[in-house]
């Protein structure tokens, strides 16, 4: 990764925010809609767990690197031309999170000369933290010894595992090429946000799909796919740290395949 | 509940189920293809866990209460004219299962003259056991103590988040008028199966539609919805513990209405 190690830094990032967030899990918080009218399922929620996660991350990471920039889901962007910035989703899965379904995480990504680094997904209900350098991978699940993880193989999109978040966030335009490769999957799953980039990277899933996404929803998870053996790109085969329509693969050959079906 | 007192029988039946698939759980095992040619999506996995675990239920049950029957998804079914039947499904969500996501569970009912009268669902990776006896309900997460579960008032479907297992599982006739319902829910989360009723009993989700379910998928989660608040009945309002077409609903006047939309 870089030359600085940041892995005790991020360590501390996962378990303060987890800390911060646990106690609202399941609460009976009042939610607030913060969609813009008009949009898909017109429900975007965002607890105050969010906002005291981000605002705990934001801390650390000022106090400790004050001249990294930061970009979070909540409070936005600040210094985002230093050689390192930081990039936040306190709660990617909202909907999860407020059904009690823990299906989310804290994502905690690091750029380097705009590039994704190293990435975090902490889910603290769960007591699961993925990581990920870009060249390795690894998950610890409550008081085991972390394990490594890798993606797995997969040929043919007729033996694949697709998850998406939801088949509705589609735009018109997406909507008919993801379904037609949605129509081919072995097995598809929804409903999983950042749960899903972290399945692919265990080798228990081959293939995530999204558009729409900000790059707080995927920063973090790149160095993770990647450091499993994966492919993280956009839907055009480009760099996926700005978001947009996002196509992740454990297996290279699988990866180029569907990019060929997203651009009939 | 019964005259009986089954709840430590309960708890051994849950930790010894678990103890048999959670070494099963994001393992690379070869998923057996079970579902019949021209089954919706084609494929309805079983994994060695399913059967390790039904075979280790019905040992403790056959040892402990030998004239007791026995419905399970494995291995069929046993003397069900018995006062008391065990209704078993070791791994419901299995789908969820093969793809490493932790939104399955291990059903554990017994009826007692035909009625649903105390319910286990068992998550022994995430360490939540969901407990019901139609009269009260409560969750242990891990060392946590048991927290008694309330399903949550809910006046109107706008208001409603609602879970289902996939919009694709309903048939011909279904499947309209679960999309006319789905249409004007708040939020829609898919892909829960036994953890859906669970968050339902614990507060956080409204309404659950399913339709196909067999009596080893809902009877465990009879007396934990109803031990909650909730109401659990077929789509005609009528008794739920054969399965079949399946509404379950966190308050009552909410179901009526759900009820009636799905008897246009």
């Amino acid at each position: 990764m870089t030359a600085i190690d940041f892995t005790g830094f991020f360590e501390r990032l996962a378990r303060d925010s987890g800390e911060v967030i646990l106690p609202f899990f399941r609460s009976h918080l009042g939610v607030e809609d913060k969609s813009a009218p008009g949009a898909p399922r017109g429900f975007d929620p965002v607890t105050e767990a969010d906002r005291a996660a981000e605002t705990v991350l934001r801390r650390l990471i000022g106090a400790t690197f004050p001249d990294h920039g930061i970009i979070g889901e909540e409070f936005g962007t600040i210094n985002p031309g230093a050689d390192y910035v930081w990039v936040l989703d306190p709660i990617d899965g909202t909907r999860s999170f407020i059904s009690g379904v823990p299906m989310w995480g804290t994502l905690i990504g690091l750029m380097h000369h705009g590039v994704p680094a190293y990435g975090v997904m902490n889910q603290p209900y769960t007591s699961e933290r993925f990581r990920g350098d870009g060249h390795s991978a690894s998950l610890t699940h409550a008081d085991n010894p972390p394990r490594p993880l890798h993606s797995r193989r997969c040929a043919t999109l007729a033996e694949a595992t697709l998850m998406t978040t939801s088949p509705y966030l589609f735009g018109d335009e997406e909507r008919p090429l993801y379904k037609g490769v949605e129509a081919e999957a072995r097995l598809v799953r929804y409903g999983c946000d950042c749960y899903a980039y972290c399945m692919l990277a265990s080798g228990h899933v081959d293939l995530v799909i999204e558009s729409g996404l900000q790059p707080y929803d995927i920063v973090a998870l790149i160095p993770i796919v990647e450091g499993a053996g994966g492919k993280v790109t956009n839907w055009q085969g480009g760099p996926a740290a700005s978001g947009g329509n996002i196509v992740a693969s454990g297996d290279a050959s699988l990866h180029e395949q569907v990019l060929k079906r997203l651009n009939r």
